[in-house]
Parts: C-alpha cells; sequence; structure tokens
C-alpha cells in the first residue's frame, strides 16, 4: 500500500490521562477538541473515558455531537466557544454544557435553554475569550444564581513557567472568582506544572495527553511510518525538487516517500528535517512537496521499505522544531491519507 | 453555528478546467489528488466530468478507489505512485491505471496484473519520481511493447517560465520519448504556459482547476467566512493571546472567531495576516490558536457576525503569502470542521 502508517497508542494516551491525573490532588478532565488533537475522537474519546475521565472538553458544538455519539450518555462534555446563534438544538439532544462567554451568550442560553446545564468562561487576562472583569462584576450574582456547573479561565504562558503573566492570571482568577460555590478550574497541561495553586477543583489537559510537551515526561503515543516509492542514484551536480531546491555536492542514494503537505507535513519543514531508519537519522533533500518528499539515504547500508518521521526518535516537538511550530500544530495537521492502526492493551 | 464556513463554487471548477482546456490544442485532464487539493474529490470529480474531463489523476490508489467510486465506470483514473507492493487489488478493482516509476515497479505490475493498463514515468531531471534515461534505455522496448497508455513526466520549474530547467526538461524529455507511438504529457497547470512545444497529447492541470497561482486568470474556487464568537475592548498596554504576543499601543476592538490552525490555518501565518469585512482588511493581532483567532476590528463601524479570510478581497496565494508558503498548501490544509457548501450553477 502507498498510505503512510499512523499508529496511535490508547493504552499510553490512557497512561499519560493517569499520570495528569496523579500530578495533582483534584479531578482531571480531558480535552479532545480538534478529533482529539488530531488521533480521532472516535477512538481517544472512549479510551479516556475508560482511563476515568469523567469530563470533556471541546472547541465547538458540532465536535461535542460526535463525542457524545461515540460516549454514550454519562460523562460531561463541555463546549469552550460556549452557546452560539444556532448551537440550541445541538446542546440541548447531545447534552453539551456551554462554556458562557459573554452576557450576550448567556442571555441566548437562557432564553432558548432555560435550565440547561452551563458553565463559564472568565477572561483573566489573555483577552481571547471569556467575560472580562468589569462585565463579570455586572452579571456575576445573576449568573451564579443559575448554579454554572464550572467557572473557569485560560492561561496565556502556563507553557513558560517563570512568565510573570502566570501569577497575574491567577490573582485575576482568585479576585474574579473569591467566595463562589461553583466548580473553578484554571490549569490545562502547562497549568498542572505550575504547582498547586493553580488546580482548583478540576484541570482540563489536552496536549500533554497526547504526548507533547510541556509534559516532558510523556509517553509518546504516535508512529509515522511513510513508504518508499522509489529509490535513485544521483550523480554530483545533479539537483531535485521543485524549484531545484538540491544540488548533490557529491554521489547520493535518495529515496522518494509518500507523504507531503496534504498529508499535514508541514511544508515549511523543507531541508531541516530528518527521517529515522532503525534510530539512524536521515535528512531530507529538496522541498516537501504536496504528496512526497525526497530523502538523503546514503547512509543506509540497506533501502528501506519505510523511513520513520515522528516515533521513539524523533518526538512530536522535534518534527515541530524542524518546521518551526509548536507540537500541537503537528498533532492538529495529522492527515487523513495515512493508514490509521490503533493499539489497545 | 460555530463552523466556519467554506464555500466551493464548482461552477468556476468547470470554468477553469474549460479555460485551461481551451489553451492548449491537446487533451486536457484533471489533477484531483489530495482529495481534490483539499475541496473534496465527491464533488469536485463529478463537477470536472461533467465539465468534460474523461482523464484523471491521483497520488495514491487508495484516492483511485474513492473516484471511481463517484465517477462510475468511464473514465481513466491515473495514480501517480505508481504501483506499490499490495496495491494490486485496489488497482484491478477500481480499474486504475498506474503510472509505473520503476524497472521493480513494471515486474510487480506485470507479475500480478498481466494485461491490465499502465502508464510509464520517466524522470526528465527532477529525481523525484520516474525512471532514469539510462534505466529506460534498457526497459524501453520492453515496456513500449506492452502499449502503455501514457508516457509522462513532470517539470521542476514551471512555475517559473524563465527557468533553464524547463527547456533543458523539455529536451531530455523529447529524447526519451522520441518516436513513441504512446501518447505523451509533460505538462501540470505551470506547463501549460510554458508554450505548444509543452502540450504533447495531454495536458494534466491540478492548482489552477482550483484557482491558484501560476494561472493568473484563474476565477476564484472557494471563500471562507469565519464566525465572530465574542468582541471586546482593549486598553493600551493590555495584552493578547499566547505568550502575550500582541500588546495594544492604544485602545482597540477585537474579535475573537472561530478558527485556527487545527483547521488547516497555518500558524506561522501569526500577525502577518488580514482578514476582510465588506473588502475592508483588518488585520490579525497576536498567535493563530488552535481553534481561535484574534482581529483588530478597530477600523469597523459595525460588529460584524463573521470575517472572511479567503474570497473576492483575499485569495488563496495571497493567505499563503502570510505564511510564507504556497497557494497550495492553503489549499490542501483546508480544514474538516468546516460547514462545506457547494454551489452549483
Amino acid at each position: 500500500m502507498t498510505s503512510a502508517t499512523l499508529t496511535i497508542d490508547l493504552s499510553a494516551l490512557a497512561a499519560n490521562w493517569r499520570a495528569l491525573d496523579c500530578a495533582t490532588e483534584v479531578e482531571t478532565a480531558a480535552v479532545v477538541k480538534a478529533d482529539a488533537y488530531g488521533l480521532g475522537i472516535a477512538k481517544a474519546g472512549p479510551a479516556l473515558a475508560a482511563a476515568g475521565a469523567r469530563q470533556f472538553f471541546v472547541a465547538m458544538a458540532s465536535e461535542g455531537v460526535a463525542l457524545r455519539r461515540v460516549l454514550g450518555p454519562g460523562p460531561a462534555i463541555s463546549v469552550f466557544s460556549g452557546h452560539m446563534a444556532g448551537d440550541a438544538d445541538l446542546i440541548r439532544a447531545a447534552d453539551l454544557t456551554p462554556m458562557i462567554n459573554s452576557v450576550d451568550q448567556l442571555l441566548m442560553h437562557v432564553e432558548a435553554l432555560p435550565g440547561h446545564p452551563f458553565g463559564l468562561q472568565l477572561d483573566s487576562g489573555m483577552n481571547r475569550l471569556g467575560m472580562e472583569p468589569a462585565e463579570w462584576s455586572a452579571l456575576r450574582d445573576i449568573a451564579l444564581a443559575q448554579r454554572p456547573t464550572l467557572v473557569m479561565s485560560h492561561l496565556a504562558c502556563a507553557d513558560t513557567p517563570e512568565h510573570p503573566m502566570n501569577a497575574q492570571q491567577l490573582q485575576v482568577f482568585e479576585e474574579m472568582t473569591a467566595g463562589i460555590d461553583a466548580p473553578r478550574s484554571l490549569a490545562a497541561t502547562g497549568g498542572i506544572f505550575l504547582g498547586q495553586d493553580y488546580h482548583f477543583d478540576l484541570t482540563r489537559p489536552g496536549v500533554g495527553l497526547y504526548g507533547g510537551l510541556p509534559f516532558v515526561d510523556a509517553t509518546p503515543v504516535i508512529a509515522l511510518d511513510i513508504p518508499v516509492i522509489q529509490v535513485r542514484d544521483l550523480l554530483a551536480g545533479e539537483t531535485v525538487g521543485y524549484a531545484n531546491a538540491y544540488t548533490a555536492a557529491k554521489d547520493k542514494r535518495v529515496a522518494t516517500i509518500a507523504a507531503g503537505y496534504a498529508d499535514g507535513l508541514i511544508r515549511a519543514m523543507g531541508a531541516n528535517a530528518t527521517l529515522t531508519h532503525e534510530g539512524a537519522k536521515v535528512p531530507v533533500i529538496g522541498r516537501v512537496s504536496m504528496d512526497l518528499i525526497t530523502v538523503d539515504i546514503s547512509a543506509l547500508a540497506t533501502t528501506p521499505d519505510n523511513l520513520q518521521l515522528i516515533g521513539l526518535h524523533q518526538s512530536v516537538d522535534s518534527v515541530a522544531a524542524f518546521a518551526g511550530t509548536i507540537g500541537y500544530e503537528i498533532l492538529t495537521s495529522l492527515g487523513a491519507r495515512y493508514d490509521r492502526v490503533y493499539l489497545t492493551s
């Protein structure tokens, strides 16, 4: 088969959830937005529920509907974007809990779905989603009287523990939520490692579940093996790929492999990237093209059937560094053409 | 609804195919690999067939199977990666035509599927896929005796008409195919504009069909409209988004919109990007995050329900430039969470 193989270790996913759960004294949710960070919500959702997660978070109502279908009734499914115009039927039918971001959303929610559970999202300084302190002051008593399931906020700089923004957001969140009865949540993966002050009643790890930084002790969850289509010998002076981007300084052996930027292998990684074969690193040469990548395999004694991009020898975050981005983007860009193999046990 | 809306104009797609077909005297195929460059093969394939395309190209056998399902019997479906180990059943069942890249592939093909049609891919200098001149010399008579459907090669620098590589590859291809009876093909979108010498018997446009460069007169095919979740007023000195990446120099009005890098909006575009509202450009501020982007809408007189990223006011290639990449990658990265609306007529 031409398809690259994406191997997803659901037991590693479960182990990461348990490790993050053990890292705090409080309840641990699971963030499974963006199709479980690219790994597939239909498999990742039930695996996390089996590991013990009882609260899930998605970005938008349609994702919550897909998750409810695979989880069945029981687990709470919260929606970060809150209650958007047109969402009421989905929220009711799939029993979703919108994290209300604004006065407008709160009015829409209580009008469309009176008595339906909701949470509240506060802006503690990131200025992206959630009610600001002034808006919250005006609304607080009314909103709390409706008994929200959760009052939450999100940290802008949690991946950088020494950043003063963390303590600043913590203080703002504590001031905004002082004396309330509702459960509170501030920490995602990064916030878990900032210490107990940041844990409140519920943590919401995402990227750490999937093996990404800032969870440095995460168990790797995915491997990506790409088949070799063809191997050729290159003479010194010959060029490879679009725009003749690579010129061989000496004779080389080159493999063309069957994946490219249409599979989410970000084009910017270009010739910064390496692949591996039995642990040996081999460099990409020329440009990443839509369906193909060319690799200098001169250093290998044999002609491999596959080369590995992500796995034990190169983490998701290493591959992100090739492209000047973060592991999150590598995960959520994982392509639709891969042959996906899920490991359990 | 929270989902962004991706509008795909199938009549514009058909118009682009017809325009590229009119640009040459020879037959015009349609390249629909990578899910029709991200637009959806189930809709794009039949639309191109209705416009008149009788030959289609995909990257891998599994894509050919999906295309055969929507096209039915009749049109030729060729596979650029050729005949890979394990592909025989798919090739036979879906009546695919592999573009054989090597002696190994030719042996595999005639052994597994004797008498089944195939084409031949030659390497005229890109050193990515196809038989090299020496390999081809040894194999040529045997291969041609099997009556290949097509003998093809691919240009490395066709998007740069003045590049000397174009004439060099043309000469190599002519030498490698001199005197053969089989139909020949060298040009994709860029090659069509290099002139008649490059057209041979069949052209294979891809990106131009979907409205991308180097087809400068293409009709735009897609529009991407992203809903506003929330609007907030920012005071001078306040920061926005991850890592506090943006600091307001003066008071601002900021919209948070519901799409991010998990939707293929490449994170690297960051604060280089603009969106539009009724033609007015508004800048992205802070980082592109997984599901959200923040936009400075201070210049707008009203609060919009949506902002547009791609459409009449910003082409696919303009958006690519924000991210330092090419339109092809913007197309093939278009996300799975969009609400896709297909226009006909």
